[in-house]
């Protein structure tokens, strides 16, 4: 593991973009990226769609979702492909044939597909106050599991019904990459921006490997790289 | 994780050799290799010392030993690597240079001078009826840890004890790599021989990964051979 | 460039073996080899075939030849293909599926095919008293060749002639992997035994980089290992 | 060879900015890389310098000069480095530690010391309108050579000469990293920019391996990238 910490979330968004821009000429033949929605990556998108767009020397990189919310009618895309296609896909006008959507039909399939791809070179995460990463929330998967589907009970669905803006299409189940899926990757990029995570990225670098923090096990990986702002992490312990 | 199923502990023996010169192969600079003593590597030793010995192509070569049991005395070198010597390093005529010591005196330095010396290729491990892997006893290590040193109670030592000749020779302490240093290796190679490891392989393939079987957590490493041979693989599911 | 030298053509053989065995351990993914037909391998192929007859856990490995003389009737497979044949895939019982054939109508593809699947992992090459190595004979082929035909001239048709029984199959062309395609490959491993390659193998090893000595490319590669048994290295400076 | 094709010196300066910062952030252990002094980096060390300054996360990586051209008195360190030191290492704050100077002494040694340091990542090479690269001019190494020392003609003199303010200082040879030494690294990044570039780069890219333009050499490894702006392509023949 290594800590890279920057001053704010300027640096912290240029740094990640920078780590997967490297990753995307580090080879000629296809590099295979999973990348996440949520807030924390829009500076880092941002950056990142105007040194992609209309490059055609980006061609090799294929891109992934590691996990979805999908709609319960079925009547259009999961709520994280979309989030990815506004932040990043469509911006950086990325083609259909280098989007690899994970969605509730074809998840079983998800593992494989990337193995025959060669696997993936990096997998970009997001960490959540809870510690969960994907859709790895404490209580729903356990260190085991490949890709795999998550019932929602009650508790779940009203945290995810906010994804929706019509509330009946709150789906009775998600899917995510699971930990040992992850762990395939040949490098794990964690970030994590702003106060509100200082807690868990104490927990996260000092603490046990437990699963009552999902993300701890990735401290398990070889190559991960963990991106913090001040902010994230005012709660260190200094003398490290 | 790739299970590979050998008929007998001679093809096992066979393949691990196989796996190691491999390694020893695989590149022309410095390649670092961390070896189990014990029973199981007995066959597979023979093997490696006939294709190793006086054969100046594989000076590139570099041994660790990943766990130690000091005499008590400090009168001679602990048991690991005499075992390691008495069944390799002597017979192969491997030279001092090339052997890189784990003992009771510096093992808070064996994870900075393996990672100097550019990490470790492979390590080739063993694996207890109870699951333990190097000196990460249940309740001893935890996922977390890095080389450590190993308090012995009064059980620990009465285990410990038929190591040696002279029982006033029992240490109080033994020193290991833990899971994370383990877990830093580019390849882990984990094999199981015999009825008696039957059981055990069942809950590490097909169990969950908890700390009370220490090895289950190789299995989130995302480059893991397993070597059985028929006897350690009876109780398998078939189906898979 | 690592000069590994061995006492006799058995120990060749043997060490030949062990490093393509060692790069089909190497990874549990597709591994890609290019492997030689002629007389240098068939001590190779011999301990090889022991080793990897029907065990499934060398599925992963898909085996390339790298040239071919084809028949020019076209009734039936060509020459190198055929070699390989009855020396490895036939005794081994290698699958049809691993087996990719480049052949005289396919040779264009030869290149995409293969980065397309990976890229090589290895190719074995055997050399001529020439210098050749696969059909890059002197004035056939450039260093900056892909793969190639070579339209066979009189003394190459005289040359190759020995190859077909009824010797109105001699082809008007053969193809072969060029310079290039050879030089993409990830490790470079070279053999040759016997007095009969000691005065090629001095100008190899020690001699300069010269399109007379075709082979003499392959030391800019950067991952080239050459075995040579004590009759074939017996003109080399014995300084170095 | 991946070409990849820049509207503009500013493009072409960013994207080698982004593959050396990729190459920086690829490995937590020791990264180095070899860098070209010159004109053509002017507008990459720019953006370089404001990434790398005063960012600790940089701390593991190492730089090589691969020529030199010393002062005949010693007086002062040579030609490339001086320029290294003004373009990129003083005004990144780069430490001594991280600095490993190539020189008139020292270049015998030059291939051992990144061998033990686990070999060249990366080295940056411009090429001149007689193709050369580091300081491979035209008779003056041959494909074959490593790290070497070349005797300065008449002609080379007055070549070199303009780099000396006290032309008295211009010296008797100059040492260069040779073609086998940049093969070994594992990427090779050249770059060109203008339109005085743009005669050499076709018959680098579209011509033959010939010893008359030693940049052609570098064709044949297995990782190169070539950076052009639209000015040094216009030659090129556009259906490619």
């Amino acid at each position: 593991m290594k800590v890279i910490l920057t001053k704010d979330y300027d640096e912290l968004s240029k740094v990640a973009a920078q780590m997967l821009l490297g990753e995307m000429f580090q080879r000629h033949e296809r590099v295979n990226l999973a990348i996440t929605a949520g807030t924390t990556p829009i500076g880092m998108y941002e950056k990142l769609v105007a040194e992609v767009r209309d490059k055609d020397y980006f061609d090799n990189v294929h891109y992934y979702n590691f996990d979805e919310i999908p709609y319960k009618s079925g009547r259009r895309e999961g709520v994280t492909i979309g989030d990815l296609r506004e932040l990043y896909f469509t911006p950086a006008a990325i083609s259909d044939e280098q989007i690899h959507v994970l969605d509730g039909e074809n998840y079983e399939d998800q593992d494989r597909r990337i193995a025959e791809a060669g696997g993936l070179d990096a997998i970009l995460l997001g960490i959540g106050a809870d510690g969960h990463y994907c859709g790895n929330l404490p209580s729903t998967t356990s260190f085991n599991d490949f890709t795999t589907k998550v019932d929602c009970d009650d508790a779940m669905k009203e945290r995810i019904a906010p994804h929706f803006e019509d509330r009946a299409e709150t789906p009775d189940f998600y899917v995510t990459m699971g930990p040992r899926s992850v762990m395939n990757a040949r490098h794990l990029i964690l970030f994590a921006s702003g106060e509100k995570k200082a807690k868990i990225m104490k927990a996260f670098i000092e603490g046990a490997i437990t699963d009552e923090i999902p993300a701890s096990i990735l401290k398990m990986h070889p190559h991960l790289t963990v991106i913090l702002d001040e902010a994230a992490a005012k709660l260190l312990d200094k003398e490290k």
